[in-house]
């Protein structure tokens, strides 16, 4: 707080209400001061609250936003920092209009997101147990895949072994995209069924006491031609590429160019349409971004993704991702599941 | 666009683009000018966009509110509105420091929501397809559930049976709580295991074709005592109260009270914490809000939830809810499954 300048902090985003608080519903907010930490909700959650949370606890009946600007006034606050990537315009011009003259509200940054970029050893187990319950969640699925299994089913029957096996919820909407669809990053699945020698590109993940994990697989159904082969060899060099980059200390950016080098030499650069990965924890993206001009150093602590692709129109879409822990010395891969071409 | 004496609106609410243009990814943007359309997006969505929107569309590299900037400026327009329910702080101060002085950025209130509270015949044709998807994955769960099956599985199944009949994802995170969890109003499933004579508390939805739906209902795992059926039996007719209550024309307060009045006849009101139902559709909350000070009248072509509920800790909770079509003449209750208080 000292080095923005404020004299409180407003958490608004839920993920990082939940990381201070570990307050699990959709209506909660922070203020942080000097010492002292006072939350906010409605009705709703009351039982809930006074079970789990620890700060000085609001029961608000009205929008939450009214109780925090009383009592910034009953407190004389002068500067409060906020979330100018969280708060909403319309939360924002209230609380302005609710402060008394000479006190403003001061976009702090992502003062709460570059905490939770590193993360402690109770979070990377909370990580941990997410990325065993997808890959075997994946693991118990792709046995029973044949040609002529519908998109959707294999979607339900990942997210039903997910949820099984102790996940809350899939961590994103699951894709599952078989043939030419393949070539769209983020197809939703459909009652297209799978069909021979098609691609079969699914990308999964697990909320396990809330923690994310995230993972990308591509197998084929019947042997491949020589230029889909190709294809996945090309983009699981990049991915090995960008696995070897990646270290404490290294920028960002370094681990995106080494999968974007190898995809180039295979003429595929421009057939990779997004950055090579993401944070993540909490939420399914979080920092640091692994992209083009990320200059921001990767640390050990920081849990990622690593996730090149290449996408062909009417031919169809490759992409291998891992969830990785960065290390003093390099990265520890946390997905078990085996990256070699498999052939349903 | 006439009434909000702006040029331009910007569409920033994800449900909202997916409204207007079909979009059914997380990075779009419209701006809205008389006679013409502007879609924005990244690479990432490129092929998926060339496939199902008819508006001018925008490829963006870099953030789409830069773009936007950039298409405002070579129209010269002075008004914009935007969304300020959805619009962040920073990609409004981002826009609003990329325009030429003279223009302006106006709160435009929720327009977009205002058109999509009446829902048209296709709409409610989408929407009479979640609920049928939602009532049968219930009916297939529920005659499964025993003593001593995990509220966690339960949910599982919940999920799994709905995407298997259609759903793209569960509208919500599904809520099953048993025994006192049934007093929290949004328990997340645990490994607890339903116990005899426990209340069951299941909250589900589904997503289909892009539409959602809503019903709560309370089983019992054996002989309830006296005063869980009297606790039951209150909300019921707090329930069909408000059913009885629902109309065009009705100003949504008064279906609210409708349920609320009952239940203070069983003393139960300080035992209902939240408010009587909401508009759904696109979006699992929608306008209108039925709740106590919501003057604002229902109109034939909404859809609403009806759900009272009460909850006495260390006893449980009951919840009633249906999904409800609101007509000229009164309502018709789309939600299929009984509320017979099952006994398990």
């Amino acid at each position: 707080m000292g080095e923005q300048k404020v004299q409180a902090l407003l958490v608004s985003s839920p993920a990082n209400v939940r990381y201070l608080s570990g307050y699990t519903g959709s209506n909660g907010l922070i203020l942080l001061l000097a010492g002292e930490a006072h939350f906010f909700t409605d009705p709703r959650y009351a039982l809930q609250v006074s079970r789990g949370i620890t700060c000085k606890v609001h029961i608000a009946k009205g929008p939450l936003i009214e109780e925090v600007a009383k009592l910034i006034k009953r407190k004389k606050l002068k500067k409060i920092g906020f979330e100018p990537g969280a708060m909403r315009y319309e939360d924002y011009a209230k609380l302005k209009d609710e402060l008394p003259l000479g006190a403003s509200l001061i976009p702090a940054g992502r003062v709460i997101e570059e905490l939770r970029s590193i993360k402690s050893p109770a979070e990377i187990d909370g990580i941990r147990k997410s990325v065993q319950v997808n890959s075997e969640g994946y693991a118990r699925t792709i046995k029973r895949v044949r040609v002529g299994v519908r998109e959707q089913d294999i979607a339900a029957e990942l997210d039903f072994q997910m949820r099984v096996l102790g996940a809350e919820k899939p961590a994103f909407e699951t894709i599952v995209a078989a043939g030419v669809r393949s070539a769209l990053p983020h197809a939703h699945p459909t009652s297209h069924r799978l069909a021979a020698s098609e691609l079969l590109l699914i990308d999964v993940g697990a909320t396990v006491g809330g923690y994310t994990s995230d993972m990308t697989r591509v197998s084929v159904a019947g042997e491949p031609s020589k230029r889909v082969r190709e294809l996945y060899r090309a983009v699981l060099d990049a991915q090995l590429a960008a696995l070897d980059a990646v270290k404490s200390g290294v920028e960002a950016r370094k681990v995106d160019g080494a999968a974007r080098e190898v995809l180039k030499r295979h003429k595929l650069e421009r057939a990779f349409v997004h950055s090579t990965g993401h944070g993540l924890g909490l939420e399914i993206h979080e920092m640091p971004r692994v992209a083009r001009k990320e200059k921001s150093k990767l640390r050990a602590g920081m849990v990622i993704t690593i996730e090149p692709g290449a996408y062909i129109d009417e031919l169809g879409g490759v992409r291998i991702e891992d969830t990785v822990l960065v290390t003093e010395k390099g990265c520890e891969v946390l997905t078990p599941t085996t990256k070699e071409f498999v052939v349903l």
